[in-house]
């Protein structure tokens, strides 16, 4: 049983630790969540309790993880922000995906369970899985065009399943007829059509739908010091780990590609 | 909402694609299990019903995930072996172990809740959270030793937790007490601990305990042809997907580290 | 003078350790090569010394490093194969990348200067260059298709320029008409092109040209042993790379495609 | 002879591309110099005529790889700049550090042979070897303390070298026996050795020596644009690039620790 005569293998184990002083982004990603919805019967084109189940699921990775600064949800995918100066497991990437992976996959089924009853999730039916991936951004600026980047996804993907599923659901079409309806058509093809053939005009369409969840740990001031965090003693790292958890977890439905000042009053997320 | 002036950040992201024509092993380990086993009050050494749980739970991934030809479990962790030539997710190491971690969150949280309808999992209590990593080898001699490894391990531990709650539970220790009557002991010590003070012959514990559990895809045949895999058809692929799917999985509590027999019989493991 | 308080910067280097128990293939190449030829007036199709050159260096960088066990060279490039238990720099892959490229640089320049004396490498006419990159390969299979598909391009390649530079060289056609000549021909046309114009069989052209070269550490016996190489003690590893230092080092200029008795003769090349 | 049969082989080669928008330091190191220095008969502590070798090999570099912007070079290693929006070989690690390795191998080899004509660079005495590793830093103050560290490093060998050595030399000790003068010596120790026993005063020493060589490409203005560089057109960046091959290359010896004027002058270090 000598256990020491097969430790060697360990010598074939990798780490990879994201380099230090960059923004980590962590994003988690439904898998098969298409066949997810139809399982578990989801409203179309957007079904209010699922994403209210996305977003409880994210904020409790939020609360339990307190170096994640921002969260930014859309679809079955959400994107957690963790501080440049984060340490959690080394910043090992193995470490860090999985347990976001994880994490989303154990709050997400029990907040749906608890939101619904009578349509529980089981392995007959169909399990929940998330997959994730880290990606490392060394300025702030790339953040914030990351975080754009998905919110613009989420307009360009709602205002075609919200004209999709007009056509289906109000306007009679089968779904490969509204497929080829909408095949080539653009933004404003899309409004027009939800105006003149539904009387919908987009623009008041509910603000969750258009443009997604942001989720903002409010620190409230920045956490930088003159001080580099390298330098910082232990019972400084206690103190801002602190912070962190104090600090209360805000959720929005708001522009984040074009507003500004949605950025400029909250120094601490690039800190 | 021009998406595109934001493309560019996906410059950013980093694939790792495992070498081909390697075995990967991916191991998913639970987080914070200690305290879990303390919230929701396992029995000390072992807790059959906990076991079974994580049994079923990577049962229902090799249901899933038909590239896996075998998995070895003990305590909170489980080790899954994926065949040389698998091509899931083309490889690509993050998609491959959050699957695992997802995966398996996702159906412990379902059979413990099938199993436990009086001690659900809840946030307010604790969620259930497995990290993973993946490692790949070279050869199977490495992948044997691999998972005699971790055998090797399932022993050593089982030896000392039956021995430290026998000295607990049946003699009256405090869990100090116990742990350093225990300190510097070698297995025979412990085993005439066992014996002497509590006429427990550590050999007649259940297999289940002493072993961990080994679950094979009993392929019955060896999977490796002539045509290497790289020129196979896709239509030889699929017969080959087919071939796993179909194939049963077992359970079993037997000795892996001595048994050559266990491997011999199985050719298709290194296939 | 503080260097400690600038010494956490060694946080950001990375160390990429090249798999345990896998055949590690250095290929440098040359950077600019075309260019080189024309400034130091190469022989066209092929220039007996530089290849002379090119071996030369190579044999020096064998003689070097005691863990390469054979290496192919063809047009401006060496591939070096290294012992699947080679330990050099501990596996890291830029070290033994950077080493293959400058040794590799100083050996040519050194062999280059000593057979060309009117004709020394300058910096106003341009200096060697190599780059290099390493591959791990998890079974010797790999690897000899790694060496026969190294050979299958120099054949390809020596068959296109012999024909071309005798279009140009004895045919007077001017490079561009030779390229439209052989533009969209197969290997047979070329050979016919030869036969027919220029009385040339190409079977008889020399074997170093159609061949490429092939160096071997002609160690005479299995390097491997019952014991795995993990538990040698230093002595016989020490012995080990006694006997890989002492090993003739021999020049070939032969088929490695076809002819496995190249290989079954020699089994220590994959131990 | 069919070329494709092998080309699956390719499925092996990894790339690591460095991450965008990083500065790339790529410090090359001699290999053995210490046996190098002995073999050519190096003057002690610091022969000018190598170090001018080394500082000539550097500008080549330099003049060769319009994407350096700074150089700075101590003992047988130097560490090169790449600015942030390097584009050299796509980023590709492998390529970027051979590429340096060799280039300093051929450029040292050829200055060397030139100012050393009667003690040319041969094989048998010892050839020239450099490695090189490349390390990414996402902002430009750990850039600094990189460099900062370095000199701090010159600072420290050099004050003991030149102790060490004025010992041997002047004060008739043992090599051995200077060693142990020195051991656990702080820095005022070795001044006052210098000063007391040789009449040296170490902050007259050549700047050359105590402080390492800075290699500047003195662009003259910043390179930053209001333009992302991923939006510049090629026009624009072939006119970058032709700015950066324009600049002049200047040779310094002086603080760069302390200096803040060094770098508050050059604002397209950073850019």
């Amino acid at each position: 049983m000598a256990k020491s005569r097969f430790e060697y293998v360990r010598e074939f184990e990798r780490e990879n630790h994201l380099l230090p002083q960059t923004y980590i982004v962590v994003r988690v990603d439904g898998k098969g969540f298409h066949r997810f919805s139809q399982v578990y019967e989801f409203d179309k084109p957007n079904d209010i309790e699922a994403i209210r189940v996305m977003n409880d699921a994210a904020q409790e990775v939020c609360r339990q993880i307190p170096d994640v600064l921002m969260a930014y949800g859309q679809s079955d995918e959400y994107s957690f922000l963790l501080r440049k100066d984060c340490r959690l497991y080394d910043r090992r990437e193995m470490k860090l995906i999985t347990l976001f992976s994880s994490l989303m996959t154990s709050a997400y089924t029990y907040y749906w369970n608890v939101a619904h009853p009578n349509n529980l999730i089981t392995i007959d039916k169909k399990l929940v899985v998330f997959d994730a991936r880290a990606v490392v951004y060394p300025n702030f600026t790339v953040v914030q065009d990351y975080f754009r980047w998905r919110q613009a996804d989420c307009h360009i993907n709602n205002l075609y399943n919200t004209t999709f599923w007009a056509l289906v659901l109000k306007g009679g079409l089968s779904t490969s007829e509204a497929e080829q309806t909408l095949s080539g058509t653009l933004s404003k093809d899309k409004n027009e059509i939800l105006f003149s053939r539904f009387g919908i005009n987009y623009n008041n369409e509910p603000e969750m739908f258009k443009k997604g969840t942001v989720i903002v740990r409010e620190v409230g001031k920045s956490l930088a010091s003159d001080t580099p965090v390298e330098d910082l003693s232990n019972r400084q790292l206690q103190r801002l780990d602190k912070v962190m958890r104090k600090a209360e977890i805000k959720v929005y439905h708001q522009d984040i590609i074009t507003d500004e000042e949605f950025w400029d009053s909250r120094p601490w997320l690039s800190s």
